[in-house]
């Protein structure tokens, strides 16, 4: 049976509108808290923008992801899954990033999510701008290359922009690849879309074998024969999640820092989640939700349901 | 030939911005007026959100709904049925509900409505939040039990909330079938979905024989077969029909309390009302419509467009 | 020295966007806590609007209330005070309402400060609508009615409302000097305003002796002889601080659910808090902060800092 | 004793926030109504502004202020005064003018205040956009020029406006005085600000004897000052009184086409009006409310506290 | 290889929220510029509605447009194609509209257009209200009928509205018809929906020839095959493209004065522009963007994603 | 007589509405154009908000000001000043900042206003977060450090924040007295308030002779007699003025990251800028204008308002 410590507080006990907002109403357990070593699957929220190109906003992403995710339940609707039953969750807090300075910042990321894996926790994250993806994962790919399945409109594979940055939000998987953090041959990206500047990002997946699913393709398929061949791409070896929330249709999820119209709606973007079944999942992130763009705050109780499917995959 | 009286405004005589907003610009006939009880379909506020566990706002429904329906014509642009020629159409008012006391003002509820019963009004109702269905149909089907197509992503079928909470918008049809006001043979739940407490609800619709329809297999089925199943389970007998705005999706509703992803477009939202033909409707109400999470007011026109519709189908 | 256990989270270490938001980012010491004996003084959120007559919207207060409380920082800017420092300060979470009854709500209010008092905790209240307040007094008029200094563009004396309810956000003070809880000739009622239903309330306060300025004398006077006044009538006695968010002009606070115009700025919304010093405060609210009329969130942080200065003149 | 039929509804009868909104909720006397000609005074809306040269709007004035004004009580809380009980106050709907047709509403709102003027009413306007003041002029002044007392930023005098416009809300004043409709020595404008594009206005202003009060001369003054001269301006004959809500602080009032900064607060904004006593108005509006900028709905109420308090003034 | 002269300002050189918005970056090159004969497709600005029947707005859409335009890229992401290295092109600024005269803004609009068909220049229009069409229409149609595909929820078809007002959103077409600027037997309509007034424009249609197809045609096709019928019916000949941004459902598009539920989602409003190919474009507009309806600004994102899928279909 | 190259399109040509918005509608005159040597008042934005600590969004300041300031006119209405006649003033573009590197970023700025000083022009500077004028007197304190004359509710004179960063929005002014850009006996701050962190700042402040004048003594003493104090502070030798928009109350200015609750009034706020005549002007900025918190524009609007203030004592 499972731990009590580690259940969510019941919308029948306290309002869900009600409490201290933490990630699903689940303990606080940052790292020094006695029962830390415990947790199994951490929330981690990174509130950091500093590599937003275009609209800044995602530094308040964890804080607003919070709030949404008191209105969720227990119990999958459609599986039955009971993940907080089944796996010790837990939030850790936030990661203490310094808003004027990505390497700083980065290395601050990278220490919380070593002492994550070393206690044997895994993360599921709330950027956060994309560029935290690249952080998390030097932590979690030590041991050797993931596999990505990446939902999103952007490839984020350009090797950098304005004077030479080689750190914003269009270039960390473009880096991850190059530190090896990425074996880019079991790489899927879906939904890209959106006018482009030129084809060097897409020259770049080409030139390694990452397989890109356009969102032309990915409305011709169906979310489902694109999940079959993502899960054959990443196969049974570890594999990282990372959520884009602008790969969902602006009209779902306008709370996001540069758009891209045409994309999934609300439905497929659960659907695609649920086809991660039986995937590895070595750690996951859902980024870029951006609370100043999001006046009736849709895009986070989004971003929060795909929270609770990935970690209903993940459990 | 119809009656002038009961013709709505017209916006080439009067703009549709201007004027005192009633339903649809139809005569005002509260109870006590001269024509009361010539009026064949009445439609009735009810401003009320009591029974809120969550957010609260569809008290503010109807106003925010009269002031939208002023947008809707005078003919249906499929059918070419004209509404308001084919029978005396009137807006009875808000009823008088106790903001500070659910019994008194379920009390109020069902009063009104027998009032407008014993006049042989049709009742197409806009709340208020979920719970409005309940004392409306204390006076509908005081008859004898109805069936019921539900439109809704929750079941509201829940025992009880909180401290033993018989009463708020998670239960009223659990209550309804308990009080006889409903035939659970004769109920159909359409588009359920969202993480749940527990399978509480689940277990009572089952063992009822209440027939539940999750978005899964609304999305899969279409709406056009899950209809004609629908029609089926009500047969040829008074059915009601409840619509919670929150059975679209948000992105479509968002000014909602407890909106839930994944839900069907707004096109899908009109075609399950057309799916309606033949059914023989006692009542229906559109519900929690919450104005202060509807910064665009786009939830308050697709519920008066869904209105117009429902009426097209009880003319 | 001071207890480093109750020093909030600086913004030096953590940005004041990141981290799980507390009231003023004080430590989470709910009760049974094993630090709750050593707390002085409590902040206690009381998500609550049943009472409300108008706009509901304040059971989001706390919640609101908390992000914003993380932008306020560790000294006084004038008066120099550490409050954090001064005295054992921490959130205490909030209480367990059931917002579908307001008696056993009241209960469970009154029950949770009761608990507190024992402890030797005084309180720093955020509503809620204003009935909060009166299950706040029978906790803390124990032992004999107390004064109070309340600030309001309404005076909340009225009998009733509707079909006779007693309990609702018009009647909080008629009810507490009914019941012994307040002294009425130790309370006076500051901003006054708006256009009134007939003078009944104003009826009740002249014949118990409570003390009305107007906002025509608020605005003739100014708020430093009125607060001079105000310390006279309360005395060196315990006494209670209500402060409604709508004493405050609604270009200033337009988050609340009856707003009235031509109130006071922000200035002297503040400079009123620091006319208490040498007031001996029992406890002290916030109420009325209502989220979802707040697009902008400038009420909530008017609302904190309003705490900010109650809190320095309690500690 | 004053006639129950021309009594609003009572907030303790309806909650405020229900019913069908008229203004103040008093009852809706249209022209042809059998109670017309027994009506005092007549509230009454122009949703129109054909003659806006900069953002649009002010159409959809009237419907919003219906809806905030059924927060206005009975009682004013000065004075005392119960206007409603004092005349006979109806909600004469609104003019139905076109919105293509500039000169075709013209004569379709002087149409419907000479009907007004017909059976003794003396109207108290809602616009629209500032050319509402012409229309409404060229019937109240019928029997000869009146004097005027307008609260604005703007002193709406100009000529003409681009290929040589006559007729926009930036030229009403002027036309009024060559049409003979106001006796320019007469006429006092208080609060003119902004940046101009020349000093024609100022020079007609001038040779014409109108007296300006600038900003500047308002904030050195205070309102008392003012209105005294007012008063002593107009005398006592027949007067009227325009009050552009853009005269007020766009903080208090951002819902407005044309706002100018450094306008008097909302206490002032009231204060002014209090200080017509005794002015024989013969007429009223208030203009310039444009609810698509006024996302809190905050200028709408504050709007009608206006009308409320020319009501005061005018019964 | 292209003029550097007409390539936008990329985004790698100033971010792309930086800088004075021009559409799509590109030069201003207003008529009178030493470059404009070189110009092969302006975009054009018409800021105009004041054939607005219902809410006003569109007069601010291009410069939204323009806001929203900056973040356009180079190159198509399906067909690859860089529209501004394929054709020269440039903003041509707005057309100085005349807010309070409809006709005379008409031929301000007329003249500039016939002044750019003059230089060579093919126009790309950012609406304004619908109206805008017909004074565009009676430049480009100056030798000769052209054929149209229009995208829309409305016919735009009526024959007049209020006292007979023959120049409104609403006739636009009508009047093409009428004047011979359209060949109605060249004419599709997509996606028209909406309750109606009566059948008088879908009378007038079927008497021309023009071809409708409702939403319900729309939905139940897909857009691929509505486009095959839409590029037989337009032919080899001259064409113009009309599309009115309430096509789309407004869940995507709620910047819209009018709209209507129930449309095409993002992607298809996509498709129906890539399914132009090969069809000769005279001239092509986007309308009835209103920025005071569009709190997140998606609309006008939308729209300017649908202006350069139009311009790729152009160059 | 004045170059009509210079003057701004006139809103009786081009209604304000319409148009590519630069700043004041004036000629747009980048680095390089034929004309910049002629420029005597140059507008430059800065769209950068890599400074900021808490809440970003400045970067969007520029954009939304330009929009704002299309609605100023020629002609100041209290000094009848016409500054665009009296001096040539021109929009010369934004700085092509670099988000991802705050280094890179001030050479950058440093770089462009070196540039405008040696063509002769005195810059009024739109940012942008308040760091912007760090790397912008870095240009204009070339010849030797400046006066001072700041309005704001934070001295921004921190030492560094978080892990030692010496570059934020906090800092500009340390770093400048630091650096000999400013002389700190002659600088002046105005409006200080808000909680602190410590007493750090103040120290420094002291340390170095600098003058604040905390928002209580501005309250008590009143606008003129503050700026008296001012303008002997800086004397007859050259002098930056420094305008963060959060001097302003946020009822008046809530589009901005770090607001202050109870400052001055927009009346005051530009009752601060014509106290400025005599005061000689080595350049200006407005900062800290944040877009996305500013849903109505009435921040920009307010501080473009502050701009023309600027402007008229600048020229």
């Amino acid at each position: 049976m499972s731990d009590p410590f580690f259940h969510p507080v019941s919308g029948f006990e306290l309002p869900r509108f009600a409490g201290i907002p933490t990630f699903m109403r689940l303990p606080f357990v940052p790292p020094g808290h006695e029962r830390f070593s415990d947790v199994q699957v951490g929330l981690i929220g990174v509130p950091w923008d500093s590599g937003t190109t275009n609209r800044p906003g995602p530094r308040h992403g964890p804080r607003q992801m919070r709030d949404a995710s008191t209105m969720i339940r227990a119990q999958h609707p459609v599986s039955g899954i009971r993940p907080f039953e089944q796996a010790a969750c837990a939030d850790l807090g936030d990661v203490a990033i310094n808003p004027a300075d990505i390497q700083d910042s980065m290395a601050r990321i990278t220490a919380f999510y070593s002492a994550a894996m070393a206690a044997g926790i895994r993360p599921l994250t709330v950027g956060g701008d994309h560029l935290t993806s690249l952080p998390v994962l030097r932590a979690l790919a030590a041991n050797g290359p993931l596999g990505m399945i990446h939902f999103d409109s952007h490839t984020d594979l350009y090797h950098s922009y304005f004077n030479g940055q080689m750190y914003t939000h269009g270039t960390p998987f473009r880096r991850a690849v190059e530190e090896g953090l990425l074996d880019p041959k079991r790489v899927i990206q879906i939904g890209i879309r959106c006018s482009q500047y030129d084809s060097e990002d897409l020259d770049f997946a080409r030139a390694n074998g990452i397989r890109i699913v356009s969102i032309e393709e990915f409305h011709a398929r169906g979310p489902e024969d694109v999940m079959a061949e993502a899960r054959q791409i990443v196969g049974q070896r570890d594999t990282y999640v990372s959520y884009d929330i602008d790969f969902v249709d602006p009209a779902f999820a306008p709370g996001t820092g540069t758009p891209e119209v045409g994309g999934p709606n609300a439905y497929q973007a659960l659907q695609v989640v649920r086809g991660l079944s039986g995937v590895r999942i070595a750690g996951a992130d859902v980024v870029e939700v951006s609370p100043p763009f999001d006046p009736s705050g849709g895009t986070a109780y989004l971003a929060v349901t795909v929270m609770f499917e990935l970690l209903c995959q993940m459990v």
